[in-house]
């Protein structure tokens, strides 16, 4: 698993700048030679972008050969007019790249309400020419917006190669699917498992994780494959669920303003729901999030967290807490003499391990979150003013 | 409705410093002269303080005649050993203010994990006398934490006082009942409508407001009569409805590290429930909340909340959004020519009116919050360390 290595067969990208934002690149495309097989997921904030149910429909025949993205206006909540725009750029798009439009998925991310410039789209769109690469690195610059950096993975199965490139670092909560994430890959998938694969690697990588507890409007994570290479699909499986975690943690590790990552298991909980549930009400609290950020073992909070969570089955006698290797909370008792050691584990590690073992069952769940720093409230009370 | 008034007849006060704290005042009791009819509502947080349970046996009989308050230290998941120092200070103040121990109403507010000083706490209440007194300016300062001030209400029902005493500004989404907050009234109230009044009380106050969204695990709000006057129940439930609403209001107003108030109105929702929701969701985000704390009228982020709120039914050409009297979002369109206005309301007021019209039913719902600030993250990864 590495960052920047080839891409797979038979797919171009372009990342440029046509005039949504002010200088960076604001276009990327991914464009495939042929027509892929392809699933998606999107997000389920119920007030979505104007893309979300083109891309919907797009998507339901399990096909498509092109990618494209919009970035710094999300063109979210922008009603007929912005439907409108949508569509005005895939006909330009279907044109110029002689592909259906049907078979084009879009996304759009940034600030919610602006209408996108049209005329300006439309214009780069007439006169200027597009040169596709088999580097995607430009596409990946292309699609940020807050994100400090491109998050790109790569892998190989057999012959075959698959990329995952991924933007995102704030607005982050997943809800079924988050942010813009994208998969291609030269092996094949067939038409019926592509979509049920791509939801079990979903789950268990971008909807573990949470930044501010708030799901975006714009998300969209897509798996294209070719058909290059015949893979034996247990190995697609497992590369495409690696890969979304890779990428879901890369996400995470440039969460706005975060300084530290934490992974918070909850352990032998009755039901898998009631663990995610544990994990989640403690990687959401701000009061947590705020201690982390103070390298402050304040396990209190954690209880807090715990504690406000509806309908946890746990018992306060039974329930061990502990910090990487070392408890903090067990028999009901603050484990005094570890105070000091995990203050130290936090200061010294970037990423942080919390287990909450509650003893009453046997289901587990990990949540992966960041902490709440000045920065986190810089960022979003300068972003649009 | 003014602050530091009048107290009620025949309640009397203390508040000093035991050594739970290092300097301030830790240890306040309210003593009424003779048994009171009572009610209390308590943290729905199931890893409660060890005082909660012993409140919720005293108060099962509907009568009280104490109050003690222990702050700085919360005695929460402390064990065994946090229970039976609980009932030590129960015993010991039983004797000394000569009240049955079932009688006293204990709480705690501080730091969840560690235990009481008992010994301390045992031979202040051996050696030192306790000087009870008609003011309660003592009491009020001896029940804080982070709270920057006191919070105190009085209002007159007749020749009857009501006096409403509250601390309280982190770990606060009221979940049923929040905060540490004593009602005491010199009226009559019967033992059977006290609780009711209460509860109706504490539905539309502390159970509409949120800091962040975190519940605390000590909260108590208790409410007691002893009597001495007579007057409608009518006169008696609008009083008690307004000082709760003032009371949580200050609560609002001490949020920790916030600059601004934002009242969040959804109306015209199919439900109450559903009004609720999205009022809370919108209050709570983190993206929202930040916004504010920039003066930014970041619209897209409020629509972002509404749309990830579980099962709100809405249409979003029908939807109005207004700050004050401004509308920002109208017929699915962002209303330009008011941004500059809006920026200006933001940065006027410190009251900050958000109304959302969904135009779908007969519901509404206040929630009242605050701004997510630089000094929030402050003295919150600064608390314990």
């Amino acid at each position: 698993m590495g960052a920047y290595g080839d891409g797979p067969k038979g797919f171009k990208f372009y990342g440029g700048h046509v005039g949504i934002k002010k200088r960076k690149k604001d276009f990327g495309l991914i464009v495939a030679d042929e027509l892929c097989h392809a699933a998606a997921v999107f997000t389920k904030n119920t007030f979505c972008g104007e893309c979300i149910p083109i891309g919907k429909e797009n998507i339901k025949d399990g096909q498509l050969q092109a990618i494209v993205v919009t970035s710094g206006i999300a063109n979210v909540a922008t009603g007929e007019i912005g439907r409108q725009n949508e569509y005005k750029i895939m006909h330009q798009l279907s044109k110029k790249l002689d592909i259906e439009a049907t078979n084009i998925l879009p996304s759009s991310t940034g600030l919610i309400g602006p209408q996108l410039p049209i005329k300006t789209i439309e214009d780069f769109l007439s006169n200027q020419p597009i040169k596709l690469t088999k580097k995607y690195e430009d596409f990946a610059q292309a699609i940020l917006t807050t994100d400090k950096r491109t998050k790109v993975r790569t892998v190989k199965i057999g012959e075959a190669t698959m990329l995952g490139i991924v933007k995102g670092s704030g607005m982050i909560e997943p809800n079924m699917a988050t942010m813009l994430a994208y998969v291609l890959t030269d092996a094949k998938v067939s038409k019926e498992t592509i979509y049920p694969m791509l939801k079990e690697a979903v789950d268990q990588s971008f909807n573990t994780i949470s930044i501010d507890s708030d799901t975006s409007t714009s998300d969209t994570v897509a798996f294209l494959a070719n058909g290059h290479y015949e893979v034996k699909e247990e190995q697609i499986q497992a590369a495409l669920n690696q890969l979304c975690k890779e990428l879901a943690l890369d996400v995470v590790k440039d969460a706005e303003g975060a300084t530290k990552t934490m992974f918070v298991t909850v352990k032998q909980a009755t039901s898998k729901e009631q663990a995610r549930f544990g994990a989640k009400s403690v990687i959401n609290s701000p009061l947590v999030k705020t201690a982390l950020f103070g390298h402050d073992p304040n396990w209190g909070r954690i209880i807090m967290a715990l504690g406000k969570t509806q309908g946890l089955i746990f018992d306060q006698d039974k329930i061990n807490i502990s910090y990487g290797d070392l408890p903090i909370f067990s028999n009901n008792q603050e484990v005094k003499q570890n105070l000091p050691l995990i203050e130290q584990y936090i200061k010294n590690n970037e990423d942080v391990y919390l287990t909450i073992d509650l003893q009453q069952g046997t289901e587990s769940f990990q949540a992966i979150g960041c902490d709440l720093s000045y920065e986190y409230v810089k960022i979003n009370s300068d972003y649009a003013t």
